[in-house]
This record gives C-alpha cells, structure tokens and sequence, in this order.
C-alpha cells in the first residue's frame, strides 16, 4: 500500500518470513514438497493442480493442495474433485496468501500423507511476490488471453519464480498473443527461469513440466 | 495486507478519501466526467478505452486517460496511439492507483480540453476496490478466458462498480465459459448493476454500453 510506513512493512515481512521459515521446517520434517503456484485470476493455477495429480499417482507420488482464494471455494472444490486432500484458504479481503495462513492451512493437512503439495496462492500478479510461504520453488502460470505484455508489467513476480508456464497456446492466434515475446521476458527479468508452454485443458506440454519442478 | 493495525488502515483510506474528494471538486471544475476502469490483467480495460475514444469524438466529446500500471509504459502507448492526451502512472510496487498517484496525474492533464476521462487502474480484481480516485462511476471488465467463477471469486469489485462488461465473449465456446452465471454472479452481488457483454476486438456490444456510461 502506498502510505504505509516503511519500518511497518519491514515488520510484516520479517515476521512472515519467521513464519514461512517455520513452514518449511515442518513441511521438511514430513518430507513434503511444496510449490507456490502464482499467477493472475484465470490463468491456469488449478488447472495445472488438475493435470499434475494423475501424473504424479502414476509415479505413486501422493499429492495434497492448499487452494486460496479471497472468496469462496470455487478453486478448492476442483482440487478436492482431483482425488487429493485439500484446505481451502480464504484471505477475506487480501491480495494474497501469507505464511500465517499457510501454517494454519499445514495444521488441517495429513501431512505424512502427502509428497507435493501445492499452494495455490490468490490469483494476482502483484502482492502475492513480498511474501513468502515455506514453499521450495515458485511456479508462475501466465495464459495467452492476459495479452503478450503481461510479462513485462509485472518483473517481481517473474524475478522470484523458477518455472514460467505460458498457458492456452491453443488461443494465443485467437488474441493475437506473441508468444515468443512472452518467453523473452520472462528470461529477460530471469534469465535461469525455466519456461514451459502449456495447454492444460488438454495436458500438452506437462509432462516435461513435471520433471522441472520435481527436478 | 494481513497484519497491519486496522487503526493504521482506516488512517491510510481516510486520508485517501480526502484526496479522492479533491480530485472529484478539480475533474468537476473542470468539467471532466472520470471513470475508474477496474479488472485484471488482459481483460480488456486498454481495449475498451480504444474502442471507445472514436465513438466519443464522433460526438464531439474529448476523452483523455490515466494508464495505471505496476511497471512500464505497454498501456499508456496503446492509450497514446489512439490520439488522446495521456499520463503513464507506474505504481513501482504497488497493486492498485490510489487517489494521491491520481492527484499528480491529473496535473499533467489538459484538463480543460478533456470531457470524459478514463482511469485505468492497475490490472487486479482485489487491491483497487478500497482505493476510491474521485471518479464518477467504477466500470468493471471481465472476461470469459478469466473463467466464470470470476465474478464469484471477486465479491467486492463487483458490489463497488455501477458498471459491469463481459469481454471476449467470442472465446466463451473455447474455455467453457458459462456467460449466463457470470452474469448473475453480478446481479446476485450488485442487482443494480449494467452488465454488457462485449468483443473489444471488434467493438461488438459497445454503442449501448457508451450510453451507460454516459447516462
């Protein structure tokens, strides 16, 4: 928020960022896996979970969820349909998940139950990048139909990711969306990021995504 | 954001609402009807502004913009290219305008030469909605490629805006999109709201949505 003073917001990321420390600790006690799934309202993030879990119980890897969202349980009833046990975290009116939440979400999880957990934060390209939630990696999910400069309006959150997904490829001629500018942006802000084009209605391209993020 | 001291949030709104309250005396003053576009990245907020600036100037009314965003200029030359005065406003960090960003914007502005100006906040469905600029009406894009659990997901921005458009309504077919529930997700939190629904790629759906505006 642009007023807010500036020793305030060092304190909330510092104590969320003790919090998200936590986080992993725990998640690394019941060897669990976790991935923050970023991305705008639309962009794919639930979608990618739906993809993901009969790949991963292919391998007899167990998969659980955190679905966030400010409102609602659309998200949340999607990944509970995919067969994995899940918590539904609602923000009420932020931007974003925080470690706060995430720690409470981990209580309601069977956690020794679970191998790769995913945390689907809010979907938003700005706030959810400040705070950090105990997960190994950050995945980015960006679609065709937010336009070719989606990439370059939001350099944080493609900094801090190491895996870009471009989704709904299947669209980009309908909306006229350069593809090819979208990935040299994302190696532009990051050039070790790892980029993937997907369609997830269909699962093309996800199986070399999977091994990016379990590798 | 999720720890901060209400007292210290109703401080920062509050101050905020006295600026917005400025801003609303100077468009009037000015005789400039402001309008603050709301709604995620790709949406189609940029587009609506294009598609509409010919039909204001075939009645002789002068439009004028602010382009909101988080970083860069991709909006405000799309804005500029279409023949209008306008002024870039990068938020460095943050989510949202707010009425102090619009403040300076508008005395960039030949506000004299301008009848209708449209704000276009930063692409996101949560920040802005607690961010009033001094705008006249609140006009909320969405659209079909975003998914039709948009509406459900996003309570707030659809309670504050008096208008409401559906985009892209040509690439429901291919997303499954349900426009039918998009729509009374609207009026089921804001019966009061105009909802259209539109192609902005070919300016389908837009004439009676300008009379909305304008009426």
């Amino acid at each position: 928020m642009h007023h807010i003073d500036v020793s305030i917001e060092k304190d909330i990321f510092d104590a969320n960022n003790r919090i998200a420390h936590a986080n992993a600790h725990l998640l690394k006690d019941h060897g669990v896996r976790a991935f923050d799934l970023l991305g705008a309202i639309g962009s794919g993030k639930t979608a990618l979970i739906e993809c993901l879990v009969p790949l991963l119980n292919a391998r007899g890897i167990r998969a659980g969820a955190i679905a966030g969202d400010v409102y609602g349980d659309d998200d949340f009833k999607r990944v509970v349909a995919s067969g994995i046990p899940a918590v539904n975290a609602n923000t009420g009116k932020e931007c974003h998940l925080d470690a706060h939440l995430v720690q409470h979400a981990l209580e309601d999880l069977p956690l020794d139950d679970i191998d790769v957990l995913f945390i689907e934060n809010v979907g938003n390209m700005v706030c959810p990048t400040d705070f950090q939630l105990g997960a190994e990696k950050r995945i980015v999910v960006v679609s065709s139909t937010e336009g070719d400069d989606v990439v370059n309006k939001h350099p944080m959150m493609f900094r801090e990711s190491a895996i870009g997904i471009i989704n709904k490829v299947d669209l980009a001629e309908f909306v006229g969306c350069d593809l090819d500018r979208m990935e040299a942006d994302m190696h532009r802000y990051n050039p070790a990021m790892r980029v993937f084009r997907t369609n997830l209605k269909t699962a093309e391209g996800v199986a070399p995504l999977l091994e990016a993020i379990l590798g």
